[in-house]
């Protein structure tokens, strides 16, 4: 155990890109158990695209965090110190802790680990947030029938990846859009995906709409702006859009233009749905089973891009803007 | 019965705002039927702004007009002669027919009435095409709640107008996007809409902001565009659009550029849903059981603009895109 309590707070709110210089490490003492409480320290703290809208953007789900205070979001660690009834020193839990070594809560939204979520990192990552948006985006709005061709963007994310091999699970054929040759070649070897396309090319559209033939059933999305501009044109008849991420938007400061899209989603009778992951709680143990059985069977792969250190918190969280990781990025605090 | 047949044609393929000029009058025999065939006199031939896109857009569901051929399109019609088992002269049919004096059918997609449809013009109207339109867009896709804030364009539209009544049945708060003093005034004093707002005026926005004080929960779009644009800002968690028009685009040589509304759906969980009402057939007959009701106890009104003679056909149907017309715009081509 560190003798000393470091966490990342928000110095400042980013106007448009976000930079490591938002943010600052701050020496805490070490929270002691009053009754009900509990203190967990970190062993994973996730970085997710999401939490750049509370750091200046609407934020309307859950509020903009405050400046100079700990940022907060998904963390695995263990517990230290109880004087909840729910849990006991030694737990490993799962919770919407802050961005420290230490952290204290009343306990709730915290959760004993599911004894399926092995290893311990994949509870915030392909049996965790990420995986349940792709899962239920995918299956419940997205509805993929055999034969049908699905696009993600974003494709070699935590989010993208396992999007693109349910598709592939249910007999889809499945393009990936990507921004470079090292993520095409994830995609296409380890992944399974059919075709894989680099947004950054100049040929972008042409590569899309070569790898896409028979038009779009499924568009996954998680970027918007330029990558997702085309792939209006490509729409099929009854094509869904379930949409989860805008992350070419949020670095921006004002609403940008773009082609409008209304006659097109209207001239396919396409739908388009926004979704938050957390309205299906519910239904995780179900998909958290069915997942980590293609697991099991090697159906369904996935990546851990771990960097060591509090320290580099920051540094992990931009560089998700910045097309640095394939697959979850994930900071170890801790063993 | 007239001793000759007039049809409208389509003369040139309109580039932008379509003219009367894109079309001619056209002298033709009287059909005369073969085995299997029908002819029909027409009675009333309704305009629809959907057939803009068959005359030089995209046409994607069911193909461009041949030029220098009639147009086709709704008509109510009586038999006059028939060698069709289905059909004997003197019936009163619906069927997608010639702008046309007489036209002739092998009797696919032509019907009898259904005795609820009186007038016999609602059959194009409130209980046809543009009832249905309403009714499922609204209900099915929309599903409004009580106390819901339900927005439309073309408010005073046959479509528009159907919805507002129909979302102030479910006991919403309706507020209705026209565009001249005239139908706002029919909307608010005829159809009990809450409030209406011209799109025309410099405070558009502003008038709308204040008429949805609580956000907007559906959106039924008609228009697209700088109309629907400001709509996007006021959106509620878990909103929902049934796309059903986009009037503004229609005259469009290519795709307009607007503000980006992705994030802002995802941010609000949003549904967008674009629509075929053709899809709905089979639930027909309980929406005209439904509607048919609703209009013998006063609660569902419907306003219908007729206009005599064929030759005025052309004008109507360009009437259409310049706000000409409140309610359903018929053309009566015999008693």
């Amino acid at each position: 155990m560190s003798a000393h309590n470091q966490q990342v707070i928000l110095k400042s709110r980013p106007k448009e890109m976000i930079s490591i210089s938002d943010f600052a490490l701050k020496q805490a003492a070490i929270p002691k158990a009053a009754d009900g409480q509990v203190v967990i320290q970190s062993l994973y703290i996730t970085v997710d695209p999401y939490l750049r809208d509370r750091m200046s953007g609407n934020a309307l789900q859950i509020g903009l965090f405050e400046l100079n205070e700990p940022i907060n979001g998904a963390v695995i660690g263990k517990v230290v110190e109880s004087k909840h009834p729910g849990f006991k020193s030694g737990d490993i839990v799962i919770g919407h802790l802050e961005w420290a070594d230490y952290s204290m809560t009343e306990g709730e939204n915290l959760s004993k680990l599911d004894p399926l979520q092995k290893p311990i990192s994949t509870a915030v990552g392909i049996l965790g947030m990420p995986g349940m948006t792709a899962y239920f985006g995918l299956l419940d709005i997205g509805k993929p029938k055999a034969g049908e061709t699905v696009v993600v963007s974003a494709a070699a994310g935590a989010v993208g990846s396992a999007v693109g091999q349910m598709a592939k699970i249910k007999g889809c054929h499945v393009v990936g859009i990507t921004g470079s040759d090292e993520k095409i070649a994830y995609l296409l070897k380890e992944c399974g995906f059919d075709a894989a396309v680099n947004y950054k090319k100049k040929d972008y559209v042409e590569q899309l709409n070569k790898a896409c033939s028979k038009g779009v059933d499924i568009y996954f999305d998680n970027v918007g702006g330029q990558v997702s501009d085309p792939l209006f044109n490509l729409l099929n008849l009854y094509a869904r859009i379930p949409l989860c991420g805008q992350i070419s938007q949020y670095n921006k400061s004002s609403s940008e233009m773009g082609p409008r899209i209304l006659w097109p989603l209207l001239s396919k009778s396409a739908l388009i749905k926004g979704f938050f992951v957390d309205d299906y709680k519910k239904q995780y143990p179900q998909a958290i089973r069915e997942m980590a059985q293609w697991i099991k069977e090697g159906k369904l792969k996935y990546r851990e891009q771990v960097v060591a250190g509090i320290e580099n918190l920051p540094k992990a969280f931009v560089g998700l803007f910045k097309g640095e990781n394939i697959g979850k990025q994930l900071v170890k605090i801790a063993d």
